[in-house]
């Protein structure tokens, strides 16, 4: 893509109300732009860096059997009677009356239809155990929407549901989701903390959230420094593996404020291994039994023929805030830098143009070709700026890696730079292993 | 996948209101699920087949040079009393209140919010042409949904939007969708015909339906057979190709009903010519001009410095209505074939169990292993019931190919069907010969 036709409208004059750096960059890059209170478009740069965490998010749904199908946005408020949250809910709830007058709502969360789909399709516990799950948007009507993409009004979401027979089992599929969050953060470069949660509206007795940490998170966090040790990739996928990995991490201390207690943390953590921070929420876990099965009467055969509601769990990963939360991870010292399984190109070629000597140009379109020839995905500023301007754009529209066609490149040898490191002088056959590797 | 994992709920007894064809298989092959008057869950087969189709969509998008982008599903009033469509687009639009009593909406397609996006990002005929799109679902609140995914109210739907500085330039974007769009209908498998069309609320002065050719089709056709002789594919990607591919197509006489006029039809096509059928529309092409610019003030600076009002055409194309039009013009005498492009699975192994003989349950697990290392999407039907059974199973399902394991496969020779098709005895590398072409 040449930088001139990429649609990447940049804001200079930020909105006083975009107060934490996710939500300017984002604005500043032209990654998204406000269409009304708390509602964003995705332009192309933004767009394109979702997806990618949304296919990794996906990939790792599926790698532990889990299956993608897809409910819709608007639902009847019946479900929501049958399962006592349609008045619970309150006012972020979305309520909309059809043409008829009929009571719908935008959902801000899928147990019920979940529910309504598997009540009336399975009857037997041989179709247990099932992991299914949708990536869809979700509507909470924020009072206050603030912080760009991170409390937003329409947000991009994967949620799963379990379906077991017994609670033993639930609990097996709830730490194979706990196992492919651990995956699905470190995919994305991310250190992801889980931590004992309150339920909320959700419900439940048995419920964690993900959090990374992050100077600027909207959490205090309060650890046991020997969390951040522990290793998810030593676990292997069987059930009692994954149970020690959950009971591994759960038995070190770290929490947010809703449940920290200054005298526990005393006792709990030795002075020297004590760390108190900052967290953004990515992911929260729930287990909750038959809280919607019983009341929606979702029964299932047992061996011996009895009915028995079916226990559930459910599993939500917020994936346009994941955009933001890396963000606030990742951008320091005014530069962006994005992990490179979700940047939004592998490279960018800068080449110094100026407008009596086109031949860094045309070098530059040379290697553009060669390596998109190669599957590379390529970036090239053929915008006619100074370097210096350059520059400061592409730190924060943040690339991960930069071939530099200045004075310092010759022959067939080219500046290469990844960001926040110094540059080097490399071949392209070199360059090329670089970015494969 | 084994197919007593795959969560796929089939339904015996079908509701009355299921008439068309495409609705019955939908839902007796479990790919979609009524969660209230037409809007439908998407279960695992139904999803797989329409994730399939979208992503053949964005491809073709991308293709021509249209950049991808994600606008919200809810939109504010304000922008369309600014183009004069919030009180014409009468009872179909979903209204919606938030709760601080500001009128929203749930967006029926996405002239206004593009514009909103494009005026305030590009100022210069410098950046233009632009071509945006997205996949996203809207929202028409239709009084009497029916037909299952083909006239509901939630639908996925892919809209496209071209801006040019002039009436010429946009009628180059107009022939680049027009191009796109037979090679997407093509590569779905689908003969699509490009009708003159009514622009209906859309607006504007030139407009395109295409229609497929389908028994069960909403609309009646009326044409003259040489437009089915016109190959997209002897066109090359440039203006004065393209103008003439558009051209080539409209000299020819076709129309749906809406634009029939008996004596033209006599006068304009040859007897022996003259083709009388239904189709179905999936796509709609417009173009507009200034009909949203001018009033929502989306100028743009020409050459000399000028003001002008972008010009603007809009293309849609209904993804999840393309599932259904597929099933109406795919599925005859009681047998469903997926194009290989969009089936689910490129081929289903089905062997005969019975309960005291594992041995080709055996066989098929190997076969399915040795085609899963090869990237092939396998289905293996270990489920234990009769063969005949089985086939009817199949026959809706609808995967192209079929590998039986029964008593005509003898040692590495398998018996191989094409559905609609004898089947023939085959050697495992010949089949996956068959499978990779």
């Amino acid at each position: 893509m040449y930088l001139s036709k990429l649609f990447i409208p940049t804001t200079k004059d930020l909105p006083t109300e975009a107060k934490i750096k996710s939500h300017q960059l984002m604005l500043r890059t032209g990654m998204i732009k406000q269409s009304s209170a708390g509602i964003y478009s995705w332009l192309p740069l933004g767009f394109k860096i979702m997806k990618k965490i949304e296919q990794i998010v996906r990939e790792e749904q599926n790698s532990i059997g889990a299956q993608e199908m897809l409910m819709p946005t608007i639902q009847s408020s019946e479900i929501w009677k049958e399962s006592g949250r349609y008045d619970d809910y309150g006012e972020e709830m979305l309520r909309i009356k059809d043409r008829q007058g009929r009571e719908m709502l935008y959902g801000p969360t899928n147990e019920e239809l979940i529910t309504d789909v598997f009540r009336s399709s399975v009857k037997s516990y041989k179709s247990l155990p099932q992991l299914l799950y949708h990536i869809q948007w979700k509507f909470r009507d924020e009072i206050r929407p603030r912080f760009g993409v991170m409390r937003c009004k329409e947000f991009y979401m994967k949620d799963a549901y379990s379906f077991d027979l017994s609670d033993e089992d639930a609990k097996k599929s709830y730490n194979k989701m706990f196992y492919s969050y651990l995956k699905t953060f470190s995919r994305l470069n991310l250190k992801a903390i889980p931590m004992a949660a309150d339920t909320g509206p959700i419900g439940g007795d048995l419920s964690h959230e993900f959090v990374i940490i992050a100077e600027t998170g909207e959490s205090d966090v309060y650890a046991d420094k020997k969390i951040f040790e522990i290793d998810p990739n030593v676990y292997k996928f069987n059930d009692s593996s994954l149970l020690k990995m959950r009971e591994d991490f759960t038995k070190i201390y770290a929490v947010t404020d809703e449940k920290f207690k200054k005298e526990d943390f005393n006792k709990l953590v030795k002075k020297e291994n004590q760390i108190i921070t900052k967290g953004i929420e990515v992911g929260h876990i729930f287990y909750f039994g038959d809280k919607y099965s019983k009341p929606m009467n979702c029964l299932i055969d047992d061996k011996s023929g009895k009915k028995t509601s079916v226990k559930m769990g459910s599993y939500g990963i917020g994936v346009s805030r994941l955009v933001g939360a890396v963000v606030e991870a990742k951008y320091n010292s005014s530069v962006m830098k994005w992990p490179k399984s979700i940047s939004p190109f592998d490279v960018v070629i800068i080449p110094s143009i100026s407008k009596n000597n086109k031949e860094n140009l045309e070098k530059a379109e040379k290697i553009y070709n060669d390596l998109k020839k190669q599957n590379i995905d390529v970036l090239l500023d053929d915008v006619d700026e100074n370097m210096s301007n350059k520059f400061k754009k592409h730190d924060l529209i943040g690339v991960p890696f930069q071939i530099i066609i200045g004075s310092k490149s010759k022959g067939n040898n080219f500046e290469f730079k990844e960001l926040n490191s110094e540059s080097e002088i490399l071949s392209l056959d070199n360059i090329k292993i670089k970015l494969k590797s």
